[in-house]
């Protein structure tokens, strides 16, 4: 009985959902289908990506339903931060994990903390900073030392969704996992920071706080990983043990779903980084109970959790879109017009100044204690990410909100014309700056004659003969000669902590949690049964990615 | 930044999640992978099933939240409809046509009519009349007939999801099509009872108003089903036309899942049968649209619609086992206890007297109007089809909870009492009838030495080797002579039905909106790439269940 939903809605005045949040679903779904196939159609174009025009289907909805209603209001839904922490950012997270370049993201490993934890916080200073000095001189309102502070955290937020949409792992692994596992460990920084911030004690700023500042930090960090790795080893055990293959593929996708979600919301629970939690989570998840699982497994989870990635990414940009054009607040700041237009301006340059001033310093830092043999980060290479690390997305509008409204309406001048400049700040560098990467990206690394630039920018492990023998690591590590060994030892330790894991990943991990080569292979359909070789094909093929 | 969320919520009180809530869907997450965990552990258990399990781990966990508050609250959620109704049944329904035997369902399409309508109206009838008279003996309270009529509504909506839990498709697939076909068709018949029993002028009762009633019935089961249908082909014919496939396997399944969705909400939206459209749209994109879109979204789609499904199931097994607990229903209902144990065990009776009432007559009937090629419905499948649609389960509660309850609270006794019945009645029935329901098929139906029963089950194909030879129906169905045709035209009027309609089909239908057979195969990942010959097996295997 779907049973006259709508008569009872009417008639019962239900909690909740009512007949216009029916209207508000139906419109939404049918502009997510109409987003998708207009970005199928657009695949093509040079500048256009799936978000901007999401963005731009969203603005239109809501100038159409401004004018349907009078102007009276723009929004089908009400922002709420809920919506975006709770549903919309944890499978987009979760996924990112889950298809990442492991090795990639791990070779970078320590330059990717020192842009995340270190550069947010030089960006988020010098936007105190700057937003300090300049917003005086506009005589915006009656801003405290606090509301300063809370500026600088907001838009010093990465948004790691526009950079997935930006970027693309398979043309520029580097780049992409530079820029993508910075935004991770911004999340990291920015809850401590944010707590700091509550907590601060502005007239003794000292080295102990700034101590207390870093441990808390590192706890954080730490806690988060943990959480998200012991919830994907866990998943995987229990897979591994119970041998849900043998009978049903769908436990086996709900227990991987359910898992993941589990870690993301048990970290929420216990105020850690959700999205730190989540996203090692789907690493471990791929490294290990991805192969615990059947084949028919393998492809559904790899796509259901793309696909749900996919459809949160466009709700995501059609949801600001729309919210962009709300009513409410365009109308208490359109006393003084000028003043968001100006702000934004200010607030725009301020985040490239404040990217420029850590990624270039710290690029400089890493290729300093890089040996000979390691790719460095050319100059071209750091224009791009700095480039692509300057959108400021959902994050910052829903930072924005909750700072500076209550449930979402805000009667105070001052905090209208806040949020509306970040809804410009959001807009503007998504759509401009958005626009403008593809063409950037050809322009600063031309793709070679003969080259693709896919294959010019992973080129690094053509440089790199010895870690390019590791990606094959199923052959005996223990075979080079113990000199050889110590040699590599001096030279790239990296590389030795990558082997020194491989070697205690095969004795003791796998036996335990499965992975690649550790699960006897389990069919799960017909077509597995009838064709086993060709599996391994893409079991190998997916691992070398 | 996932961002200290729950101290963001701590602090800003923002409206709608709060940090209760957040430990809520930890504490309902966990549980639901436990009830995966323990329904695979107990999967060779004569008595148990999943639905079971997870109604007996809702029913802990409430006594435990009981304990541990204190008796002041057992419901970590408060029941709501629209979460049944917009995200819990959508996806059931749909994965139920999905999936279902689409031969099995449609040749025994007018049997599911006679069984939905007639047979629903009928239960309906003799609940109503028992309710007023032996209610009265109770003194319950003050009930008016809008209630006793309410009444009868309530307790004869079949409950589609407890049928799906109880038989299997496979072992019994006629017994499955027709108590889940009643189910999809007594949706429709409970939207137009619920209608007209709200606008229905007692005193006038006469002929025109049960033709008005029937007209309104094929009204709704038509444009209901027509939307459907319209939502699945138009799916198919934009993922033919887009050639989506060459691009990307999450479009298509994103477009999969939205469309479906999009249905079900359109049809709300339009005050049909949400339930019978979103059914509809299941059959015809597991005919249409899943035979255009790559190997790997076939895999996809249907591993992650079954996922869903069976979340879904189980999320509301431990809600309404959790539900049941509610302490302030019960106090209010306690100054009697008895009453609401008395009511139950009347409930149930006029539940099993009113289908008796329609199941054995009904089926006389239809198998009446069987030629004699054709397999009748014995006395023995005729008890279990009675028995297996016996379950009342959470549409019930929605139901009452609509009913007789202003947003989940009531603070009338008699409304309590009936709240409380309602409970116990969905309680017992689904526990006593669902653990008795496996040992009285087995009782029935024996599995003769050297058949299983789902071979003697389903041997209806077998005999009747004219339909057998219809399922491979790839073959030119003209070869066969005319005088032959007309015989069989004569003799068997559904096998002309489904030749005529395969023929339709292929000429005109197919060419438009894809289907099996003509596509032209679409590798989307390595695994096809290297082994096209398996696919063709599972499409076969598919589309012959």
């Amino acid at each position: 009985m779907g049973l006259g939903l709508g008569a009872l809605l009417k008639a019962g005045g239900l909690a909740g959902t009512d007949y216009d949040s029916i209207v508000s679903i139906n419109i939404f779904i049918a502009l997510l289908c109409s987003c998708i196939v207009i970005g199928h159609l657009l695949e093509g174009n040079r500048w256009v990506n799936e978000s901007i025009t999401a963005l731009v289907m969203g603005l239109i909805t809501g100038g159409v339903i401004l004018l349907v209603t009078n102007g009276t209001n723009s929004r089908i839904l009400v922002f709420s931060e809920d919506l975006f922490f709770i549903y919309l950012l944890p499978p987009i997270i979760f996924n990112a994990g889950f298809q990442v370049k492991k090795k990639q993201f791990f070779r970078n490993f320590m330059t990717i903390i020192l842009f995340g934890a270190v550069g947010t916080l030089i960006s988020f200073v010098i936007i105190t900073l700057g937003a300090m000095g300049l917003f005086k001189k506009l005589d915006v309102g009656p801003l405290e030392l606090g509301d300063y502070l809370a500026i600088g955290a907001i838009f010093s937020a990465t948004d790691s969704v526009c950079t997935l949409q930006v970027l693309n792992q398979d043309e520029t692994p580097l780049l992409y996992s530079l820029v993508f596992g910075e935004g991770v460990v911004n999340d990291a920084t920015s809850v401590v920071l944010f707590n700091a911030i509550e907590n601060l004690d502005i007239g003794h700023f000292d080295a102990l706080v700034l101590l207390n500042f870093i441990g808390k930090f590192l706890y954080l960090f730490f806690t988060s990983t943990i959480l998200g790795v012991a919830a994907g080893l866990f998943s995987a055990f229990i897979i591994k043990k119970l041998c849900f293959a043998r009978h049903s593929t769908d436990r086996e996708v709900a227990i991987m779903m359910l898992m993941a979600y589990l870690s993301y919301m048990l970290s929420v629970l216990l105020d850690l980084s959700g999205i730190l939690t989540v996203f090692f989570c789907g690493i471990v998840m791929s490294h290990y109970t991805w192969h615990n699982v059947t084949e028919s497994s393998r492809i559904t989870t790899k796509h259901s959790f793309a696909t749900l990635s996919f459809i949160a990414e466009i709700f995501l940009f059609l949801y600001v879109g729309m919210d962009a054009l709300d009513i409410e607040k365009w109308r208490l700041a359109s006393s003084s017009p000028k003043k968001p237009i100006a702000l934004s301006a200010i607030i725009l340059g301020l985040v490239m100044v404040g990217r420029a001033a850590f990624v270039f310093p710290l690029s400089f830092l890493s290729n300093l204690s890089k040996k000979e043999a390691r790719p460095k980060i050319s100059f071209r290479q750091q224009i791009i990410i700095w480039w692509a690390g300057l959108m400021r997305g959902a994050v910052s509008i829903a930072l924005a909100y909750n700072k500076f409204t209550a449930s979402g309406h805000t009667a105070v001048r001052v905090n209208a014309i806040m949020i509306t400049s970040t809804v410009i700040v959001v807009l503007f560098s998504t759509m401009v700056f958005g626009l403008l990467t593809k063409p950037l990206l050809s322009l600063l690394i031309p793709p070679r004659p003969g080259l693709t630039m896919s294959s010019q920018l992973s080129s690094q492990s053509i440089l790199d003969p010895l870690l390019g023998s590791l990606l094959g690591s199923d052959f005996d590590v223990g075979q080079t000669t113990p000199q050889y060994n110590l040699q590599y030892i001096l030279t790239a330790p990296t590389r030795s902590v990558h082997r020194l894991w491989r070697k205690f990943d095969d004795r003791f991990m796998r036996p335990v949690f499965g992975g690649r080569g550790f699960v006897p292979f389990v069919p799960g359909s017909p077509v597995e049964r009838s064709a086993p070789e060709s599996h391994l094909g893409t079991v190998t093929e997916a691992e070398n990615s």
